[in-house]
């Protein structure tokens, strides 16, 4: 039976960048190493870390004067470092609040900054429109999270900031679609959804917003010095760094960014049209404002959630449960879940409101 | 050709664990899932967590009154997160001097409190002795870097430091040999070297030291924070904490810390006595103080180094360069280099000096 894996992450991964890090685990390219046991001096990781840099570069057609760093700790260790690299104690930066990562980088950054709500969605079910927002003319920087993974919202349009620069957590949206790198100041993103697996995560930062870092900011996290140090201020999580170059590989070979958002756009147009045109399932989402990356929807009969889920397993279909903080069904569909996937999800959908609609 | 790493980290790691995690890649115990790819909140991944934390508990005897932290960001990391978990800025804390990591992690922590060097080696080729150290009397803790793994100096013994907690970076040792947790507040590691792969540290805290974090430590550091949530704040580097847990499994069925610090001995006992038996090689760290994990040595004639390094390698004995900041050649010598490894190494070094001696 094919398991067909709706996690919202640690996610899905291509099945053919599982089998080529299987393959090459115990000898890379002749090395006679395994790349977990490669120093991250040697010739052959920077290798490895070179070609992860050409190819993302190119993914995303990022302009030379933004830097690519790899990172640890997680979006969750950058809601920190971001407020202690771009401003000082009691400088302001306004944050877009658009559901529960946005709020976790807000109250984060609040231990080290001013920082202030912008807007509010407050039901978390749509962008509060730009005009809406109550900015700050000095602020460092605004924030915003791109797509929301818990709520399934994104934003459809990219915020005009003028000269304020532009921050924004992709964790969950990266590589999904093509993006203008040049309208961001800042795009950060933890690499386990569509970029690789957990413990790496991708800043991607203009230059001149770099050397500004605060006296205390972690050195693993001073940006500038990661820059200059080519991501290894200290030893890097070279292992999790190599699968981000296997997925970008493995997009590149299928047609990269272009061609992945196509078939995103269709697995999504297949479960939310599933969703609406079902008396059972319900996503309340303003529609502009849908993830294609993170569907979350809820059955509008109670007390089925549990066999919702148990009935998935059987079939194959796992992970669906929705957020811990806001239960429910959640149909994480990154890059690496085939539309066979979506598919066979929209089948048991109709099946099982067929048996209890 | 066999393949004998000596890299100080990422080092290298058990053929067997490369092997079974190869194995197990593609569909983990029957799941249809790679771990890499599984929710960290999975019961499968729970799984791997507990018989991790289980196995550790048992290798090292920790005791009941100490918690087991995941942590992502390497020891680097927690030379800010120690400061910050343990100290107020306007507290002090002691640091003994013994080599580049705990310079590092004296100066990191000088950003945060009020770190005070109560020791310093200087050459960094001996363990101050203790008597010598002056010591704060209401220091918050002492700080010392067990096994200094670029000079390859070791603590002989562990200090005596009454009722303020002892705090030790083990990167480059744990593991290698039995240790009292008790003596210690907080044993700490990376674990490229003698615990998995690198992009995962663990922390070892007595629980009387948790709650007193500083209000701007990240939240990810947060010891307190992290072990009510069994250290997953956030998402955990999953794949790299599965490792760790093949690596513990790997040494109890090997016969544990014992059978491995016998090794150990044996192994460095071979590489020291063919050192100090040869005009070439030199050694120059006290003898009770000499490392059994990373062991630098130098050639006595000037500009043959790179000669060393080339012939070696052609033989399949690779990664015994020295660090950049101090040259000459290190073998480090963790718990997955085998004897034969060492025996390798001894032969290639006398053949070398017969033929440039």
């Amino acid at each position: 039976m094919a398991v067909y894996n709706f996690s919202s992450g640690p996610g899905v991964l291509p099945d053919e960048v599982i089998k080529r890090a299987a393959d090459e685990m115990q000898d890379w390219h002749g090395s006679g190493l395994s790349v977990m046991e490669m120093s991250h001096r040697s010739p052959e990781f920077i290798s490895i870390a070179n070609k992860a840099e050409s190819d993302l570069r190119d993914l995303l057609q990022i302009p030379e004067n933004y830097k690519v760093l790899y990172l640890q700790g997680g979006a969750t260790g950058q809601f920190a470092a971001i407020p202690l690299n771009l401003a000082e104690e009691n400088d302001v930066a306004d944050y877009v609040i658009t559901g529960t990562w946005s709020k976790k980088a807000y109250s984060e950054a609040s231990k080290y900054i001013k920082s202030h709500i912008a807007a509010d969605a407050v039901e978390y079910n749509k962008v509060p429109r730009e005009k809406e927002w109550t900015l700050n003319k000095d602020a460092k920087y605004i924030h915003i999270t791109s797509n929301e993974t818990i709520e399934g919202v994104v934003f459809d349009s990219v915020p005009a900031t003028g000269d304020i620069p532009l921050v924004a957590d992709m964790s969950s949206v990266i590589l999904s679609e093509p993006i203008d790198v040049s309208k961001y100041g800042v795009i950060y993103a933890g690499a386990q959804k569509n970029i690789g697996i957990a413990g790496v995560t991708i800043v991607i930062v203009r230059e001149d917003l770099l050397g500004s870092a605060h006296r205390t900011t972690p050195s693993i996290w001073n940006w500038q010095a990661k820059a200059k140090a080519g991501s290894m201020v200290n030893t890097p999580p070279c292992y999790n760094w190599y699968l981000c170059g296997l997925v970008f590989e493995w997009l590149k070979d299928h047609g990269g960014i272009t061609e992945i958002a196509k078939q995103n756009a269709q697995k999504a147009k297949l479960l939310y049209e599933a969703i609406d045109s079902s008396d059972l399932y319900n996503n309340n989402v303003a529609v502009a404002n849908r993830s294609k990356m993170n569907v979350p929807f809820t059955l509008n009969k109670p007390g089925l959630d549990q066999e919702f889920i148990a009935q998935a397993k059987q079939v194959g279909l796992i992970t669906l449960q929705g957020h811990r903080s806001v239960g429910g069904m959640r149909a994480s569909i990154y890059n690496a879940m085939p539309v066979e996937g979506v598919e066979a999800l929209v089948r048991f959908m109709n099946k099982f409101e067929e048996q209890n609609g």
